[in-house]
């Protein structure tokens, strides 16, 4: 890993299921704060961090204006190394739109299935991975989910199976 | 990721901390079965996996013909790409011995500080960067914890904090 | 307790927060089967019981027709000792229903605030002292909640704390 | 239930399974706090009461002066409702102890095959019932495990099962 990697990782918080609650006296879900502290502690990840909560919503409701504003904060950051959690429905998009409007960065989204305060969560793992391949690959946009790490030109969510999958198989 | 990934990712399981369960007619800890099938559903992982059990042993009770069982299992491996599943007080010692006797492939060693039924586990974080890890790197002996990734030839266990830390710092 | 306990206990599952699930495709939380077996099993309960799902669902959306079905159950059940999983939202109005069909039986109403399959539920605990109100308390109808048990005829869900209450404290 | 629950429960915590938590850097058991106000607030219980930790020890190794201690405490206390959490495997020994010396109130011990930390417990389930038993139930020395609550002079566990049975069937 390169000298670059000592200046820390920059997470950009935007909300997704990942950080999504249980309202007990609505029986709804909702969002307050991210978990992410939480989760790193937990993983006794000792890597040097800087979080930075953007919003906190479903992807669905993210507008192109949100997007603008995440590239921002992106091509801002002192950090050469950025993980974004997102919801998944619309993770593959932004991918994209951060491919057109940012360079010279890797940068790394990442969500859940399940929430990560619901006990079963995927959230942890896919933490987990986003953290290594951040610090492993080269300047870039991808997306790690399902273990997997996806060009951000090639990647989609099967909204069948919930999975997300290369659009075409190549071998690069 | 080159094409020697499509063949999937072996594991190799040696118990350690990450395994251990609690005996409720006893109160001490015991191994029993491997929980890695139930951590990888846990996360979604979609990558393809060949899982071997090669023993269930704490780490400090590792002796040298256990360490030449293991590189021969990575040696003869069809996988480019394994995983170690270890105990954390001697896998710096392994991943060391390993390194005098396996080549040409990428081999991470992971672990965890609470046993993963625990509840309240690093083991799914490290689990998730170990793959990930394994992944992306060029071959070579790792060992994956605390978010981080050490090469086999500078790192070690620091007994007081229970964190791994590279022996000097480099600038590579 | 007496003689009747030896008959063990009837169940009758009707759904609420208590069984909720997280569907990841949707997003939205849903019913699938119970989890009283397993929550029972992880209780260590060694109690005789007999569980009958009479419905799924949310509590707000039960109808007299429902209620009537669970009065049915409670006077045809062999057991004299019945526990009602139900929805917080009118498990209040189900108690004072049931009390003017059912004599001559020990019946507690219990459920949750958070549902048991999100990792922090009070769903166990409030199984554990439904258990024993059932088996300790003479025949009537009552809610157990809160660590508490109530009569049918004086108990309300406040639904500012989302905790049960008295409606007017005695000295009986 | 009659006026003089309105003072309270009081809570005396000895130890045992119940609150024991595992040490990561040497990966053994141990004692720290009782977890027991974290529980009692996952179960949103209200019930008033006091808590007094005496001791955090294994019940194997709980002395006669311990056992004496434990007698005073409960004659002492203001409360008519006594909760005691104690290791499984002297918890019968106990209550027989208690019963020659303390009259007039209901105790009730109860305990964990699982700390309650590592996540598949049954202490929250066994916290229920013994919250519940000791509101319902008159004078007497009482152990509640299992779903179950025995009399003092008829309950040993069973150590081959780890549960906890009566000595001798009875119809009483």
């Amino acid at each position: 890993m390169d000298i670059r990697s000592v200046m820390g990782i920059r997470f950009l918080i935007t909300g997704g299921t990942f950080d999504k609650e249980y309202n007990e006296l609505t029986g709804e879900l909702f969002f307050k704060d991210t978990h992410l502290s939480e989760m790193l502690k937990l993983g006794r990840c000792r890597v040097k961090v800087e979080i930075r909560t953007l919003m906190m919503i479903d992807s669905l409701d993210m507008t192109e204006q949100d997007r603008i504003m995440i590239a921002d904060h992106c091509n801002k950051a002192a950090e050469h190394k950025i993980i974004i959690t997102h919801g998944t429905d619309t993770m593959a998009d932004t991918a994209r739109f951060l491919a057109s409007r940012v360079s010279g960065k890797t940068i790394v989204l990442t969500g859940a299935m399940i929430p990560y305060k619901f006990g079963s969560s995927d959230g942890l793992f896919n933490l987990g991975s986003a953290m290594a391949f951040v610090q492993a690959l080269p300047p870039g946009i991808y997306v790690a989910m399902n273990g997997k790490c996806f060009n951000w030109d090639n990647v989609r969510k099967n909204k069948k199976t919930g999975e997300f999958e290369e659009i075409e198989l190549r071998q690069d």
